[in-house]
C-alpha cells in the first residue's frame, strides 16, 4: 500500500497539484548543476514575495528538514546561551519551541493563551516592558488549536517597548494562506515547512530571515548547531539566489524543484487574492459545521486561522467513531492533539489545491461526509 | 529548465531507478496513516538487511535532512562535550566531520591519511592507546579522494585496544555500494544519505544505531541539540517499525517511499552480488581510463572504492576545458574538492542503475565520452 485515494484534509501534509507532483518525481540534477542552481535560484527569489519583503538584504531559507528544524535554527543562530526568550504559547507547537529553546540553553517565559484564543496584547507589553528579552516568539497559527495570533500587533508591540527585541513567527501553518507582511511588520525570522499552506511534499523547512536576524547569527561568536547553522547555510543561499554553484549539504533537489513549481503557483494569482479566497473557504465550511451543530475551538471570529478548523465533537459524539465514520466515507481528517482537549476535538486542513480549486469537491466532500458521520450517530443538531 | 537530459554521473546525487522516480511523485500521505506507516515500517525493517544486523535491539533511522545532518546526530548524542574523539580523516568530508564534533564540544584529534590512501592501522592502534577516546570516527569512502577505508579492520583494532569506544562510520557514499556487516563487525553508529548508493532522491539522512549507542543517546543526561536529538526521534522510528503511529517532526513521505522501494531494488537480487557486480563495473571503468592514461587518486587496489572513482587528468590537460567537453557529449562528471588537489582531478560515480543496469549504457557512455575529451586536447598516451 502507498497509495491512499482517499482525500487527504489533515492540516498538513496536504494535496500537491499534479504540476508539483511531476516536478517532485524528476530525475535527479547535480547539486551544483545550471538545471539545479535555476531551480533553487527561483525558488528563492519568489520566496522573496511570498513574504512581501522589499529589503533585498533579507534572505529566503531552504534546508532539506522539517518545520520542527526552524525551532533549531531559531535557538542555535539567534539566541545566546543565558538569553531570556518570550514565547507567546497558543498550543501544543508553541511548548514544543519553548523546548527547543530550553535545548541550546534560553531563559524561556512562556505567556500561555487561554485555549482557543490568541495571548493578550496587554499581556505582551507587560511581559516585554518587565525585562530584556534578545527574542519574542509568537506563532501564527498554531496547529493544534487552529488559532490565528496577530502576528502584526504583537511585532508593533514589541517595536514600541522593546525594539532590539527579534520578532520570530513560526509560520508552519500559516505561510501561503494568512498574510504576512515581512519587511512592513518588521518580522526578523518566519520558519516554515514545505507540507503545508506552500503545497510542497513534506521534508523542506523553508523560511525567511531579515537583515538584522542575519547580522546576529552571522556575528556569533560561538557555534551551537551544524546542520542548522546559518553561519553555513547563508553563503550557499546567497550563492544558489545569485546563479553561482555552492555546496554545504546536498539540498533535497526534487522537493526545491517542487518548492520552485508552488510558488509559481501561488504567485501567479496574486498573494492577496488567494487569501482572500481562502478565508472565504474557511468562513463557508466553518458555516457550515455551525449549521450542522458543530462549534470550533477558536474563541472568536478574529482568532479563527483560514487554512484549518478544529471543531468540537458535539455532544454525545464518540470521537474516535466519528473520524473513522469520516474516513469510510472518502475524507480524512485529524484527531486533536492540544493536551487539554484530546479526544473532545477534530482538525480538518483546507489550505491549497483542496481549498482553491472547487472542481476538486474535496471541501464539499467533507462538509457531506461529517454530515452523515453525525447522522450515523444519531446526533440531531 | 528543470530537467537535464546528460547522464548524471557524479558521485550523488545518481540517477534513481524510474521505479524510484514513480514512488518520489505519490500523492501526500497523512504522516500518521496507515498507509505511510506500512511505508516506513517496510523501508525500517529492509534498512536491518542493508546493514545485516542481526540485533534486534539495533534501530534504523530515517530523518528528513543531507548525510550531514548524521554528523550532528554522532556529535550531539554519542559524544558529551569535553568528550575525546579520534576522527581518522581520508579527505575533505572526515575533515568536515571534525568540524562539527569541534561546534558541539568535543576535543577531536585527527589522524590525517597520505592523499590517496587510508589511515594506517598501526597509527590507529597507537592512538587509542595513548588516550581515552569516546567515539573514534572513520569515513567509510571520503567522496573527496575516492578513497575506502577498512572500517572492518578499524573497528577491530579500536574493540581490541579500547572496547568502550563507539565506533561511528560516515557511509556517505558507501552504504549501498559497500559491504558492510553491522553486528559482526561490532559499529555503532553508521550514517549515510539517501542519494549516492542508496539510490533515492536527495533529502534524507538514513542511517544504523546499535544498541549500545541507543543507550549512550538515551541516558545522556542534558540535550545538546532539538532536531537532531535521538532521544526525541528513537521512540518515533521504533513506533513506526513496529506499525504504530507516531509524531516528532513531519516525515518526508515521498522520499521516505522512494526509499522503501529503492531498498527492495537493492535487497532483491541478494546484497553480496550487488556489492561485487558494482566491484566488477569499478574495476572495469578504473582499467578503462588507465588504459586511456588517467591514473587514479587512490595509491592501491585495496584502498580504491567502488562507488565513485578519483582520477588525475593527464598531464597537459586543461582540467576544466575537459569536464564542458564531458558534459558536451552528454555526461556529467564532477571536479574535485580535496583542498590539496583541487583542479588536478576529477571525479565520475557508478552507483546504483547508472553501474548495476548495462541497458542503460552510462559508464561505457562515459568511458568514450572522457577518451574524445582527451583527444580533442591532442592528448595520447
Amino acid at each position: 500500500m502507498s497509495q491512499d485515494d482517499h482525500i487527504l484534509l489533515i492540516p498538513g501534509p496536504i494535496c500537491v497539484s499534479e504540476a508539483v507532483r511531476e516536478a517532485q518525481s524528476i530525475q535527479s540534477l547535480s547539486h551544483t548543476s545550471p538545471a539545479f542552481i535555476s531551480i533553487f535560484q527561483s525558488a528563492l527569489k519568489d520566496l522573496r514575495k511570498l513574504f512581501k519583503s522589499t529589503n533585498e538584504k533579507d534572505q529566503g531559507v531552504v534546508v532539506a528538514g522539517s518545520g520542527t528544524l526552524g525551532w533549531d535554527i531559531t535557538a542555535s543562530n539567534l539566541v545566546y546561551p543565558g538569553d531570556n526568550v518570550l514565547v507567546l504559547s497558543t498550543g501544543f507547537f508553541s511548548d514544543s519551541f519553548a523546548d527547543c529553546l530550553r535545548v541550546y540553553g534560553a531563559n524561556v517565559d512562556v505567556i500561555t493563551a487561554p485555549v482557543g484564543d490568541s495571548v493578550a496584547i496587554s499581556e505582551v507589553e507587560k511581559a516585554l516592558a518587565s525585562k530584556k528579552y534578545s527574542v519574542i516568539t509568537v506563532t501564527h497559527v498554531d496547529t493544534s488549536t487552529a488559532v490565528v495570533s496577530d502576528i502584526e500587533a504583537v511585532a508593533a508591540t514589541a517595536k514600541k517597548i522593546s525594539p532590539e527585541t527579534l520578532i520570530v513567527v513560526d509560520g508552519v501553518c500559516s505561510v501561503g494562506v494568512e498574510n504576512i507582511e515581512f519587511t512592513k511588520w518588521g518580522l526578523d525570522y518566519v520558519l516554515s515547512a514545505s507540507q503545508k499552506a506552500i503545497g510542497v511534499p513534506s521534508g523542506l523547512s523553508v523560511g525567511f530571515l531579515s537583515e538584522r536576524a542575519i547580522k546576529r547569527a552571522l556575528e556569533r561568536p560561538v557555534q551551537s548547531s551544524f546542520f542548522a547553522s546559518l553561519q553555513r547555510w547563508l553563503p550557499n543561499l546567497i550563492n544558489f539566489e545569485a546563479g553561482k554553484p555552492s555546496y554545504f549539504a546536498t539540498p533535497a533537489i526534487q522537493t526545491v524543484n517542487a518548492l520552485r513549481v508552488s510558488l509559481k503557483e501561488i504567485l501567479e494569482g496574486g498573494l492577496d487574492a488567494r487569501f482572500q479566497k481562502n478565508k472565504e473557504v474557511s468562513q463557508k465550511f466553518k458555516k457550515d459545521l455551525a449549521d450542522l451543530g458543530i462549534s470550533i475551538v477558536p474563541v472568536k471570529p478574529e482568532v479563527a486561522a483560514s487554512g484549518l478548523t478544529a471543531a468540537y465533537f458535539p455532544e454525545g459524539i464518540d470521537g474516535a467513531k466519528f473520524i473513522a465514520s469520516v474516513y469510510q466515507k472518502g475524507v480524512i481528517v485529524a484527531g486533536g492533539i492540544h493536551k487539554d482537549l484530546v479526544g473532545k476535538y477534530f482538525r480538518v486542513g483546507h489550505m491549497g489545491v483542496s481549498a482553491l480549486d472547487p472542481k476538486l469537491g474535496h471541501i464539499d466532500a467533507a462538509v457531506r461526509a461529517i454530515k452523515e458521520a453525525l447522522e450515523e450517530q444519531g446526533f440531531k443538531k
